[in-house]
């Protein structure tokens, strides 16, 4: 599933990990809300983004499926699951350069570790309750999409 | 150089790695201001920073010189210069956890890549004038230290 909006006339490039639809659906239309996102490419697991980042399969037109300026991942995925991910890009010479974002629901401290010893860049837990987890996604977007100076593509 | 302010009653500790005086100042000014950060270690180049980190000389107390949470860095510096000190601590197994935000006047494209090649957290480029640079301060301190799910200490 892909959202469109525009930002500043430049459009970010989002890609959203995440398998729980609620989340997924909440996610979008907060960025969305607060036109802080730009294009956000969602898939529901592991190898799909694995997939899309590599341009593998579905995933093989970058006019469809651009490089993505910033990754929101959650941790618990089907197939691949989300610390695998973020290791396989962060291990690549080209694609450890795109900020991977971690939002997930967990706050164990083994999560945490495991994360940023694997150099995940920013490490969100979801806020319970629509009011917060919006704000959040505000947050997110002026900071990642707005104040932060993204790698070249 | 040292300042104490309180945040939601957990202090939280920076280390500003910055040459320029000027610069330095208008970072803990805004940040006091905005209540944000907490207990900023100021440090003027390079190898203090390193110092700092790895509790060499002056830095041994743990109690004086505490780890910090998030390391804010220039990267033009005298004696190392600041894209040394991330990558020195970025391969360290135990430091490489702490965020690092590279804060600087650079635009250049080869120092935001080489910056995400060696595992920067975030980068920002300083805006000219006290009022976005306040801005910046302020959203920086909301991100890193009130969303973001810092690593275990």
């Amino acid at each position: 599933m892909t959202i469109r909006a525009t930002f500043q006339g430049e459009p970010v490039v989002v890609l959203l990990v995440e398998d729980n639809e609620d989340h997924a659906e909440l996610v979008m239309r907060s960025l969305a809300a607060h036109r802080v996102a730009n294009e956000i490419h969602h898939v529901s697991d592991g190898q799909l983004a694995l997939d899309y980042v590599f341009r593998r399969g579905d995933y093989a037109d970058p006019a469809k499926s651009p490089r993505p300026h910033v990754i929101l991942l959650d941790l618990r995925l089907p197939k691949v699951d989300g610390l695998e991910v973020l290791q396989t890009i962060k291990t690549s010479s080209d694609l450890r350069l795109i900020p991977i974002v971690v939002l997930t629901t967990s706050e164990a401290e083994k999560d945490v570790f495991r994360a940023y010893s694997n150099y995940v860049n920013s490490y969100l837990v979801k806020p319970i309750g629509y009011e917060k987890f919006s704000e959040l996604m505000e947050q997110l977007g002026f900071y990642w999409m707005g104040w932060n100076k993204n790698p070249p593509l």
